[in-house]
């Protein structure tokens, strides 16, 4: 692959690259704590512009190795995205991957679960949603509602029609294993997996909310139900903090993404996606010389097509 | 539920019930071997017009508490069939499984996977199609083809465009411990599974397909395939006996079903439904005093209806 596309890390310096990214993946959760992430850090980058620049060239390195994934045909990406309301994640995904060839990309919304989806095993609407090989595919909210709205509500948990014998003290507990070994299995079949935690404050939160209610643009997507979210603020903070502690390993990381910034959150969640796929076996598909040949001879016949 | 519908375990003693299936059920398998299991094995079961009594009692028994399972929509149960062409698996999911309410029961056959299904990770095409809640599914093959058949011919591992790294040297362990995983997420969620090898002996094989090759009637069964598989014979009662060793767990145990007598087969797992139904709390929803007031009043109202 070398000396094709761009350079790696869009003009960063490899070096540059891992302090941009590093602070914020979790790799192992036991001892994460979400006081430890400052939602309106931006590290080392200090320069908006450069960083816009830096988006610019990332969303087009993106296109470049989706083009890659896509022709090999055996990696598939899963992107996960988690946030409290507004922090930013229609946002993210619109201006992260808008450069790629929706072809290879799909976007799947889980919104609150229909009849038929509580009438199955949890990760079930999530299982039928997963990419093929070759593809990229984000889940806009996922299975992790489970561990998240679902552990503020008791009143979904008593929904979802589950016999009391599997309603345990542990419950989340094993869910997070069973969220764990599920990831594992994906891995294990070429899936690989990014989960991002796009980490807003209460009060930019607060900011953003405003503007829905009186900015007319904005007003659609403004809902009752995101102020009364908002009143379970520290349950919700608590919900993601343990969900991150239980559910971080190495082979699927959780990205805790600072969110107050909207350049700021863009540019990680790029680099990120980037890293990723650089370090996947990305290439075309190689053709042997037999092959090359034969390609030859169908080429030669076909130069000399009558019509 | 006492004292309602047929007594347990149609009309044997709950003591030669046991008797029945518990030779045959895996719950460890650490020390299992396929051969201290006799393919015509009847244990103690020597009466078949006996048999045939309690198997048309069980059938019964099961449709009373298939009625059961689906008014109370909690739990599922899932049965995955496994065997050797001509072992009996059609036949033996027509004789159980005919009494019942088909509105309550699914059977999926799982081929050769299509182009699509081997895009996605091995379990994906079994995913899609797990029971509801209320429901009996039945795998007729399942994900288990993937420690077997793809273990049998290498090619097929191939055809499944893995990335190179996730093709190694461990790959059937790894498939076993995340076939475990995903077994123990589904019960966790009220899944209940049993899964049924119908244990063949190789002669009685030639037998079942010599018929198919000279009953007009049975014709339609018969594939060239059947003899090249069988040609494999070894490879695949090794590969089953490997998958049984290290997947019969507690929750999702193994049924070795010796499969040369037809009315055994389908006793032991007719029965093996009917323990398995019997040990889940299953009820009709109660419907509480203050909605036996309501019912009572819109009765009243109904009755009095004018046309």
């Amino acid at each position: 692959m070398a000396g094709e596309g761009p350079p790696l890390q869009c003009g960063m310096a490899s070096h540059d690259f891992d302090r941009l990214i590093k602070p914020h993946v979790i790799r192992d959760g036991k001892k994460f704590r979400l006081a430890d992430h400052d939602p309106a850090d931006t590290v080392e980058m200090t320069d908006r512009k450069k960083a816009e620049a830096l988006l610019e060239e990332g969303v087009k390195r993106i296109a470049v190795l989706q083009e890659r994934l896509y022709a090999q045909n055996q990696w598939a990406l899963l992107l996960i995205f988690q946030a409290m309301d507004a922090a930013g994640k229609d946002g993210t995904i619109k201006h992260v991957m808008s450069g790629i060839n929706p072809q290879g990309c799909d976007v799947r919304s889980f919104k609150a679960p229909t009849a038929d989806e509580l009438d199955h095993d949890f990760m079930w609407r999530c299982f039928t949603r997963l990419p093929e090989r070759g593809r990229i595919g984000i889940f806009n909210r996922s299975y992790y509602e489970e561990t998240l709205v679902v552990r503020v509500h008791p009143e979904y948990l008593r929904a979802q029609h589950l016999p009391a014998k599997c309603i345990t003290d542990n419950i989340w507990d094993e869910r997070y294993e069973d969220i764990n070994a599920f990831e594992k299995y994906l891995t294990n079949n070429g899936i690989v997996i990014r989960k991002f935690f796009l980490h807003v404050s209460k009060e930019e939160q607060r900011t953003r909310l405003l503007a829905r209610l009186t900015d007319p643009e904005k007003n659609w997507k403004f809902s009752e139900a995101d102020i009364a979210e908002r009143a379970r603020w520290d349950e919700y903070q608590d919900a993601y903090e343990r969900t991150i502690r239980h559910t971080s390993t190495d082979r699927a990381p959780w990205v805790v993404v600072p969110a107050d910034k909207k350049w700021y959150t863009r540019l990680v969640v790029a680099q990120t996606v980037i890293e990723c796929l650089e370090s996947l076996d990305l290439a075309f598909p190689a053709v042997d010389a037999a092959r090359q040949r034969e390609l030859k001879a169908i080429e030669q016949a076909f130069r000399n097509e009558k019509d």
